[in-house]
């Protein structure tokens, strides 16, 4: 036992007897654990007496800042204008980022944007940027840096040199249940985001059957560690907290994402995905400092989109990453090889709500997600959703169609996809997706 | 992530979210961590999940049956009578096997007794053994049996095929900080103490500051979940509950406690000791069939030692295993050539308390246990108390004697030693240190 590992053990201990552990002993086990000093049984066994005897904000702020620094922090203080960036805690359908990242740059707030891929039920950003034909999401640091000065917008992936300690330790976490803590996701969150040099950061954070936390109490204490962790750090930070318990728009999977992103920045965008991206853009809008007032942001936000600026950014966005301009302009050539399969309605009545979790998981079994991380991607997979909560259908008219490469999997999806589907006559108004709105400490319902 | 590791992840959410373990869940978990297929990362995790969110009464049973079934169960039916062991959570100057082991075999109760090293500031019963010049504490299992057999006495060191799962289990235990939890220290002691094919047990569980569950509650607890779980194995058990913040007897390392074993022996041991040897001794005996009231199981016990029969017993063993007679015959010869150190009282008073930890520590320092597994043991290091709680002591009397082959411990050790011995002039009569037997779900004040 050399004394490394002894000072690990009373580590553990000490979290195991709920004690607070100091900067000094955050820092120790995240440079050992990163550098292997600590191994990986000790590190599994912090993470679960963390997980259940808690973390308290000075911890959270240690952890966060250790895995921030444990890789390269880029600085964009020499770009003109604050930096904003926007994370979404992930939904089914949830495009936001293509379109408003587009619209916030053309109202001259610089946006650098670091996205993952897509996760369980849940799409990622560079999955459906990769669905253009030539985009790429990978880039050295010096070039995403020029991007950004020359059109005020870049869209990359994680790099290998940001935050390594968080992707070693979230490895870890997802083989030993240690994933679903707030401390660790806001840490595992802002160590990346704070990486990337921005001013300040809107949170889309979802509850609902198609997010990551489904639990709004949860949701809501994720959404406001996260702000407050965010203002510890010196970054602006408003959090939105949206409801993701049916898909976002109509379109799920990568292309037919892209499809619709396209769409919304032509003004032709569904509502609820139009309410939320227009809110998110508003609050990127304010804190890039274009505009003081919330109202004013989302004035600016719907002109760039009226204008055409956000789609000639979108544009811009493509060619300087290598996509096909041609795709996106002519998006239903892209996928004219698909295979579909229509899912008729086998009652009538009124529809109530689509289950955006099933709806996720079929979109993954079509191929649109991945199973295991080395599963490959098809890029035209996905659902199109022919119904909405609140619209009427009668036997055999079309709720979606299914699309893929390959027909293969329509047969168990359209087994299952079906039980997505909940009836109701008696329903509700659909109410807003935007649920309420939590900056500097204070809750309000927009 | 192969299916074996992804049910390993529904085994730690499972427990993370306090659920019980099934049988089969454990099975799955002890056999594949045994095998290598579990990694030690969701071993921790589980381990730790475990210490914090607990186990249930069937999930110990689940644990222990399935570490003794690891390896090798001993089978001893062939061999007549009763075979009956004791287990201590061991002590300072805890020597009792070493008096009780003949004594109980004198009197006709076969002994089968696998034992352990000295830990922390506790001795072991084998370093103890092993300091007689010649004794050997490893042997076949042909050769255990024949042993018993042949003179109904037997002690030896753990073999590699018994409970190899606790060995392995109890490794990562010891660098997780996991050690102290009462299912997985009954699981471990219980998982060997079956194994070696005994019908009834014996348990010395010890509190205070020389124990290592030094907090009587919990020492108590211990107590009532080895016996309620040996008894769930079809083993009649009963738990001592004894006293063991003060060192006991005079000697304490290994071949002075050898040589105060044959003064007890020889009917002229401390009062402390003898009143636990007894006392457990006892018990034994009436586990054996050989009486059916303690009170009886007693006399038999006083008999076989005023009789010469236990001292006759110990030579045999001590023979059998390749001992030298000659060292025990004499004891004094064996150390002729230690260092030794007198410690003087500095004030003058009656003593109160003797701190068995601070005596304990002090006597691995002198070299008579190990700071790490590979450290070396001094056959002859240790301590002679000289007052015990209650005695009148003036400036300059000797408080005790520090004894080794070298005396370059003795500086460090002599001025730390002293805050182990407390002064109080009204101190009260010295309590038994027999606080409490438990057997059958009844705790009885005997």
């Amino acid at each position: 036992m050399d004394s490394s590992s002894f000072n690990m053990i009373d580590l553990i201990l000490k979290k195991r007897e709920k004690g607070a552990l100091s900067q000094q002993e955050i820092e120790g086990f995240i440079s050992g654990y990163t550098a292997g000093t600590v191994p990986d049984y000790q590190a599994s066994a912090l993470l679960m007496a963390s997980f259940l005897n808690g973390m308290d904000e000075n911890e959270m702020v240690h952890l966060t800042r250790t895995m921030l620094h444990s890789g390269r922090v880029l600085d964009l203080h020499n770009i003109p204008g604050l930096k904003v960036d926007k994370h979404s805690t992930g939904g089914v359908g949830d495009k936001m980022s293509i379109i408003l990242a587009p619209i916030v740059a053309s109202c001259g707030v610089p946006v650098p944007m670091i996205s993952g891929r897509g996760l369980g039920h849940t799409g990622g950003t560079l999955d459906k940027l990769e669905s253009i034909p030539g985009f790429s999401t990978q880039m050295d640091i010096e070039s995403y840096r020029n991007q950004l000065a020359d059109i005020g917008l870049v869209m990359i992936g994680q790099t290998e040199d940001i935050a390594p300690a968080d992707k070693k330790l979230y490895a870890l976490r997802d083989v030993t249940a240690t994933v679903e803590f707030i401390p660790f996701i806001a840490a595992s969150i802002l160590s990346k985001k704070l990486a990337e040099g921005i001013d300040a950061l809107v949170l889309d954070v979802k509850f609902g059957s198609g997010s990551f936390m489904s639990d709004e109490t949860k949701a809501r204490q994720l959404a406001e560690t996260l702000a407050d962790l965010a203002e510890r750090f010196g970054k602006k930070t408003v959090a939105l907290l949206t409801d993701m318990d049916q898909p976002l728009g109509r379109g799920i999977g990568n292309w037919p994402e892209i499809q619709e992103s396209i769409a919304c920045l032509q003004g032709e965008g569904p509502d609820d995905v139009m309410e939320v991206t227009l809110a998110l853009a508003a609050e990127m809008i304010v804190l890039g400092g274009k505009t003081p007032t919330i109202q004013q942001g989302m004035k600016m936000a719907q002109e760039a989109v009226v204008s055409g600026a956000a789609w000639a950014k979108f544009r811009a966005l493509v060619a300087a990453q290598g996509g096909s301009l041609d795709a996106i302009n002519n998006p239903t050539q892209r996928d004219s090889a698909k295979q579909t399969l229509s899912i008729l309605a086998t009652q009538a009545g009124r529809i109530s709500r689509v289950d955006a979790r099933i709806i996720g998981k079929m979109a993954v079994a079509l191929g649109a997600g991945r199973m295991k991380k080395e599963d490959i991607v098809d890029p035209i997979a996905g659902i199109w959703l022919h119904v909405k909560a609140g619209d009427q259908v009668a036997v055999g008219d079309p709720l979606a169609v299914l699309q893929a490469t390959s027909s293969e999997p329509f047969e168990s999806v359209s087994k299952r996809i079906l039980s997505a589907f909940e009836f109701d006559e008696d329903i509700k108004k659909i109410p807003s997706r935007i649920k309420d709105r939590y900056s500097s400490g204070v809750w309000v319902n927009p």
